[in-house]
């Protein structure tokens, strides 16, 4: 499974292009971030974002798009911006037909440090562990996208069952009067 | 002018489009609302709601596009979405190179009411007057759309005038050492 991961932000949107299956060692495809100038207007910057996560997606033509749960609960002006960019990555991917999932930070935590509540350098330092790379990716949003793909590798065998389960129980309840 | 107004919101995004000059009688083009429904994932939403207002935009050709600022302050649930929903109005103007103005509730308010705190009824009672039109125009967020392209309308001399001043001061003060 080929997954790209967004940490999505207007001035640095984190990018990560992992490939493997859960339980087998993992492979980056590649890691960088889509930036727009803060100075400029938010409409002209989402077209930017945009243009950036459509290059990403044309180079490596993922089959799924792992995109961060965004939050309301932290600072205003940031989280509007976050909830526009992954809005903008969310687009992208389903107007090609490609599967998108979130996850919520302490889900990619959890998933790759085992803690809900590790800091910034703990899940740098186990994307590079598991990626076997010579040094943290940076800046952070990059290495936060490769933990974003990296959870939905190893996430994604639970919650399609999860998801097999509740359309199951559904058409159950569908057939009774 | 020409303004396309935008409620943005994903369950009903309100479009209306207004033609006119601050200061001589208005007439609308168009009212409506593009719609998704609340059982789909977010992103296929948001595919919706792009291809709803690109389809806007193809038949009423503006010059402009005022979407409604969103602020953070109310549900946290429904404004991620409404974040979301603008973000995606904004791209759809910005990619055609078309100019983007925000204004806030209380802005568009004021300029249709004289009232920053005027309730959605007095809103549409104005629009019903000032598009010379039968009735208000149903539902409330396609009535707000239409009183977006009007604010936008009155304040854009305004705004302008403001837009240069500010240019001019900072090209003044660019050329200090």
């Amino acid at each position: 499974m080929r997954v790209l991961g967004v940490d999505p932000g207007l001035t640095r949107c984190g990018i990560g292009v992992v490939e493997g299956v859960a339980g087998r060692p993992l492979r980056m495809l590649g890691v960088g971030v889509v930036r727009s100038p803060a100075d400029s207007e938010i409409a002209d910057r989402l077209v930017l974002i945009e243009r950036g996560i459509e290059e990403w997606l044309d180079a490596h033509r993922p089959e799924c798009v792992a995109v961060e749960r965004v939050f309301s609960q932290h600072n205003v002006r940031t989280v509007m911006g976050t909830a526009q960019a992954s809005a903008v990555a969310m687009l992208c991917a389903a107007r090609r037909g490609l599967p998108v999932a979130l996850h919520t930070p302490s889900e990619v935590k959890a998933a790759i440090t085992g803690s809900g509540r590790a800091d910034k350098a703990q899940v740098g330092a186990m994307v590079t562990r598991l990626l076997r790379l010579d040094a943290p990716p940076k800046p952070a949003d990059a290495a936060d996208a490769l933990a974003l793909a990296i959870c939905h590798i190893w996430r994604a065998p639970a919650v399609n069952r999860l998801q097999r389960a509740v359309a199951a129980h559904r058409t159950t309840k569908g057939r009774l009067p």
